[in-house]
């Protein structure tokens, strides 16, 4: 169930209805992932994927922000070359209330205790 | 990081510090899993295994609460042929506050949006 692509290079997300908790704690479940999405929801405005400096090759790098936006964690959409990210957290919190605060609050928490 | 074992029937458990919120998400990535602990929550006692009906095999079933132990979302004890199985809930709690009660709500979220 993905939304109507308006042009080819138009990536494919799942609807609110399609995104499923086991797939958005999946996508949260990696450590680059959980960061990458750290990073989104503090900066709260769309960032390209060349803008963050992963411990993981391009290739790898691609692939955690394709999970992220298979599972309807991120939406993301090309600008001119760049392909810009954003948190969709709108939609997260109408449906699961208190998800992502909760598993970014826990991940402040393991960040602390893991310096 | 495990607690020193009793007996030779102990079963290995991470201690607290041990948990890592990776860990404890993929545990709960998964429909049979996070099923499992939705169960052993509103129950808030001791559940044998042998009192969940699961839609999989024996095995897959034994490899399931093995994953939660393993990740330090349920402590599993034996009492005589029986394998107890208990939330870690004070632990978790203790860790990443507001986190499981979220993912429980999501869950239930969930389940009321696919009957």
């Amino acid at each position: 169930m993905t939304e109507r692509q308006q042009d080819s290079r138009a990536l494919a997300h799942p609807d609110a209805d399609g995104i499923r908790l086991e797939g958005v704690l999946h996508a949260l479940s990696d450590p680059v992932r959980l960061n990458i999405v750290r990073t989104l929801a503090a900066d709260g405005a769309e960032m390209a994927c060349s803008a963050f400096a992963l411990p993981v090759s391009k290739s790898t790098t691609t692939h955690h922000f394709r999970v992220l936006r298979e599972s309807g964690v991120i939406r993301q959409v090309y600008r001119g070359t760049a392909k810009l990210n954003l948190v969709r957290r709108t939609e997260l919190d109408a449906l699961f209330p208190g998800l992502l605060d909760a598993v970014l609050a826990a991940a402040e928490a393991e960040a602390g205790r893991r310096p």
